[in-house]
């Protein structure tokens, strides 16, 4: 990001945009020609994903199992849509059957879900869903915010047809855009509208007439933030997928068993965890944000508290992107030991740092640092 | 931008937020509480400033007189507002009588106007307008792309009450964020909205929360970008708004001087003339295409070509935030001279360096040069 600042349009910008969109289309497991950063955060990308492919008076199918899936349905109703709720309890998947319901007897122009929901920790599993949103004819638009780079989103193999993510969280880049991926049946959806997109900025139909062999100015592109995603996912590459995701599931197993040998609770039940994300039941007795300000305060660690109607309920522990490695596992057990000692809630010192340390030995001591994990 | 990525809620994170609002008041002259940087480009700091304030059926007029007013009249049309174009000829000013005219007899909602063109070169004056729509009981929306930092831009003493910027023209920081400042009376119509905000990711009733004493979360803040506007914002303020305006007029009339010592008209007449973008017209013989194909390979020196209709017919030079210096000055004059000797317009060596040399002789040699000019 240091690096000076070229235009918009400089001939050297744009083999870096290129190299960018073929970077992008690997994490993405994705042939997609239309896959570029948008220049926004996450919930831009979300909105994008959105606002492109509905019009005033069609229906939409959004998930809603936790606050992202919540801001889907406020997005997509913003937009003059019909928006029927598929709700699972926070912590639960979406039942793909609940999704059938919902599908059968309209006509629907997406089904939306997240993929890893950031506010309970749960990921989601996609593959019938697909199924079911391709049967009804409908889109199907997914979250991958705290999924990309760090859990497999297979695009093309899970037949997923709009797919957007942001750069802070498992591609270990500093926040500041969205990448985003759409299928040719997508494109031609957005092709086949008969009404202008209700947002200029996030209006895909001009913008990939930027990114395309047109070059056409839309906006002024974040030339150092685009610097950024390039060196992140250049080291996604360099570790690759296959490991990394590999990776991020050691390390957020040792830490679930550390954490569980404290005597906590972990929030999701095991086979629909997700790997980037760990969210702890808060006990009886600990205030969870005296917890989180001593884990800031005394050991730099940055927590997350619940969200939505898990305000006070949960934490959420990141394990993602260049952060997902032992030594932060290690520390943040050895720091919450402290921290819940300090409110009375008594863990036995070490254990936890032990049953962690049982998952490595188990994972043959193979691969929990990134690639450049030093 | 370098330095590491504070989370969007660290209590040291939300200490730079406060500052940078600060700053933000100072360059935008105005005691606005709402002054933040939007999380995305210029671009969609135009978007939030009219569809935050518009409702479908409301009423906008919309001054044309270049691109950035045409993209002015597609967003407000994208809210289902009416939309009433007042235009001038690309190359001059709005004429206060045509927005007069555009107002009377009708409830407007908003007057929106480019204070400078970017894609004309153009230095729009605002005194009458604003008190034309204020008559009017309409909202005055102002885009200072490109003034901001280095033209003065007196929101209050104007008595604009919308106004957004980008980054990366007079304040010298790199693209990604588009400050924007909000006046009492504008705050008191978007919460007398009717209607969502047609955008979630552009929604200053929820935005305002985050940035405000709540902190309540939206979404995760572009962090390096926002270090970096704080420390261009602390530069500008280390030089001194006035010292700043002067200093951007200085180089642009020398510029001008000797653009016109080599036998080249200026796009825009003296007293409509921006001092941070000096638009030229073309010569007769003379292809843009390959001029500046030939200053950016030969020199580094990347200028604008023409936008929309004035595409082949003018370029655009940008002497604007640190760029706007001496050395530039001269190094483009002398540039330009070879260059455009290859063409086969003559232009006699040396005689537009002297011309501009003569402007800063009776500039009596005070500040040609940025605080940090070296």
């Amino acid at each position: 990001m240091a690096a000076p600042v070229l235009g918009h349009l400089d001939p050297d910008f744009l083999g870096i945009m290129d190299e960018t969109t073929e970077l992008l289309r690997l994490v993405f497991e994705t042939g997609n020609r239309l896959t570029i950063p948008m220049s926004c955060t996450g919930s831009g990308g979300m909105e994008t994903a959105l606002i492109n492919f509905l019009e005033p008076g069609d229906t939409a199918v959004v998930c809603v199992n936790g606050v992202f899936g919540e801001r889907m349905e406020d997005i997509a109703g913003r937009c003059g849509s019909r928006v029927k709720r598929v709700e699972a309890p926070w912590g639960e998947a979406i039942d793909p059957d609940d999704v059938r319901r919902a599908v059968e007897g309209e006509r629907v122009k997406l089904v939306a879900i997240v993929h890893a929901e950031t506010s309970t920790g749960v990921l989601q599993p996609l593959t019938e869903i697909a199924q079911v949103a391709h049967a009804a004819e409908a889109l199907l638009v997914v979250d991958a915010v705290t999924s990309l780079g760090g859990v497999p989103v297979r695009v093309d193999g899970e037949g997923i047809d709009v797919c957007y993510s942001g750069t802070q969280k498992c591609l270990s880049c500093p926040p500041g855009l969205a990448p985003i991926t759409v299928s040719p049946r997508a494109e031609e959806v957005l092709a086949a509208r008969k009404t202008s997109v209700s947002s200029w900025y996030f209006d895909l139909t001009m913008i990939r007439r930027y990114w395309g062999s047109e070059r056409f100015y839309h906006h002024t592109a974040p030339v150092s933030m685009i610097y950024a995603l390039r060196e992140a996912l250049r080291l996604v590459a360099e570790e690759g997928l296959e490991e990394r995701y590999r990776r991020h599931r050691v390390n957020a197993v040792a830490l679930g068993e550390g954490l569980q040998s404290m005597g906590l609770r972990l929030f999701v039940r095991p086979e629909l965890r997700l790997p980037s994300l760990v969210s702890v039941v808060v006990p009886p007795g600990v205030d969870d944000v005296c917890l989180r300000r001593d884990l800031l305060t005394d050991y730099g660690i940055e927590i997350g508290g619940g969200l939505g109607e898990l305000r006070g309920k949960i934490v959420r522990i990141g394990v993602m992107g260049y952060s997902s490695q032992r030594k932060n596992v290690m520390l943040l057990l050895t720091a919450l030991e402290d921290c819940l000692n300090r409110q009375g809630f008594r863990v036995p010192v070490g254990e936890s740092v032990s049953a962690a340390l049982r998952v490595y030995e188990r994972s043959e001591g193979a691969g929990s640092e990134p690639a450049d994990g030093r």
